[in-house]
């Protein structure tokens, strides 16, 4: 099994990727492939003294910044660490690839150099998102600000089978991000989606939930359009943190406040860590033809080993191929 | 000033309600005229001896349930305590009208009883939340599914005034609820509207912000279309809470934990005021011809007492006759 990893991708790279990949390497029994440049790699790993033995080099000289034109990608930065790492998994280098770069570009890259998977609209970006059960993918958390509901029904697909396969739940339950439970409620493109969902036999779907319930573990795959599930996923991230700081104001603020932490620290420790966005791994690019995960821009070695570890087991699992029997079969239906 | 409150209205009807109203007519100095079954809540106070003294009474047998079609309000329900409480208001009996009622039959009994001011396309309710740094105002949160650009200039006109008035913020920081910071971003709606504001030059714009930033008080007036804002609206109450179910849980782990608690037991009972939705107030309904606050379902006795003030405020700081003003200008404007 061959990773592709982005060396130069999110705010801590090339290092702390450096390290993941290391970590991947040794724990996973994977060959890691590192697009970036190769002089810099090298230096990097040396000055850190981290063995690249059994890690790959493709060279790629430029880098994409997390705030250029996405669309550069695919222009102007064809020589960037991501270019090159797709375009490395478009031609069947490696079984996966991996980035913590910009979303934006990552999305643009794969849909035109990787490609969509026949068949499928539009690729959605897949965020697994922690609640007070077990944790749930919510998508399209971006890729696509408008939709239609044809392409809702694709993201529930392609959801259901990523939850399935790599989070091996048995009938994931799929609901539609709505503000009511009622089968009526709802803008129009919900409406629509609603009709169209609840006609998928090849879907577990539970009908609308309600915001309010998510947090709480109401469902698996929680469907939605680019722009609200992009909305959904920055409250739930900024709402959390939000609250973090006062409860940690709360006990930063005397002798005894600060001792009562010390006596809760385990139990906030614990729950830190289910909190933590680098445990819930990366976010999945669904509906390009090839495992494209992106990390978070800040990810630290655990986190991009975690992802690399993710890669793998979406390949084994062959997520891909059976997106594309899916929708094949979808096809096949509809003629 | 006379504020007219809905007796049947929200879970804990018709007690909480008059306990409410006593509390306002004596902290405030209105007349609160109680609209519902005049011997129920004769039979209410007297059981609960509270003194009916300077309240008074506009008879209404019937109750719109919370789970009934808003519809019915105007249809077979007109002689619920919401319908003929918002007559009352439509017949200028009295200065507002509080409900803790359904907000879908409010919403709908208070466009076509209380009707739409001249020239406002479509009514928002408006919710007052928490943030790290200062309440703000999320609107429209609900009223309407599906809106236009023009829609949101509305919003966003009438929640400046709102914020203005009532909050008596200087010179709101208006901004459009988006997936990025860059004027660019959005889906088609959010280029629209992110057009249309920027031109308006009755309020103080500051562009689109992200729901990441929202917590922490990024803005005074957040504009989106219902859909989205009630989204927010109740995702924000849904991870709030979760959050805090962890917390709790963490703390009552053992007796070492639960003595933690004690410790911090004033700054989280500090900070849990501050996040009470009861004393953020009730949520107006903005551009119909008259004060409608609609009360937490939920509410308490406390709840419907600020209800009761902030409607009185909204009365006196005449909101209804400035948002008036203020879609003539625009008219005027416009021809």
């Amino acid at each position: 099994m061959k990773i592709i990893v982005d060396a130069f991708g999110g705010d801590n790279a090339p290092l702390e990727i450096i390290k993941g990949c290391r970590a991947a390497a040794d724990d996973f029994g994977v060959t890691v492939i590192l697009s970036g440049d190769e002089e810099k790699i090298k230096s990097c790993a040396k000055e850190n003294s981290i063995s690249l033995d059994g890690l790959e080099i493709i060279h790629a000289p430029d880098v994409i910044a997390m705030d250029e034109n996405p669309s550069e990608v695919i222009k102007s930065k064809k020589n960037s660490s991501m270019a090159v790492g797709l375009q490395a998994l478009a031609d069947g280098k490696g079984d996966a690839f991996v980035s913590a770069g910009s979303t934006g570009a990552l999305t643009m890259g794969a849909t035109f150099i990787v490609k969509r998977i026949k068949g499928v609209k539009r690729p959605a970006i897949g965020s697994v998102l922690p609640s007070n059960d077990k944790p749930f993918l919510l998508l399209d958390c971006g890729a696509n600000a408008d939709c239609t509901a044809e392409h809702l029904r694709q993201f529930a697909m392609m959801g259901n089978i990523y939850m399935n396969k790599f989070a091996k739940c048995e009938k994931p339950r799929v609901a539609l991000a709505n503000i009511g439970t009622e089968d009526s409620k709802g803008d129009r493109l919900r409406h629509e989606a609603f009709d169209v969902l609840k006609n998928c036999d090849n879907i577990n779907f539970i009908g609308n939930v309600e915001a309010r319930d998510v947090p709480f573990g109401c469902c698996d795959v929680l469907v939605a359009d680019g722009f609200t599930g992009n909305i959904m996923l920055k409250l739930y991230e900024g709402v959390a943190g939000a609250l973090m700081v006062n409860i940690k104001n709360i006990f930063k603020k005397n002798a005894l406040t600060m001792l009562s932490a010390m006596m809760v620290k385990g139990g906030l420790k614990d729950f830190k860590k289910r909190m933590d966005s680098s445990e819930m791994g990366g976010a999945p690019l669904l509906g390009v033809n090839g495992i494209v995960i992106k990390a978070h821009g800040s990810s630290n070695a655990k986190a991009i080993r975690n992802a690399i570890n993710q890669a793998k087991i979406c390949a084994e699992m062959n997520v891909v191929g059976t997106i594309a029997e899916n929708v094949k079969k979808d096809a096949d239906i509809a003629e």
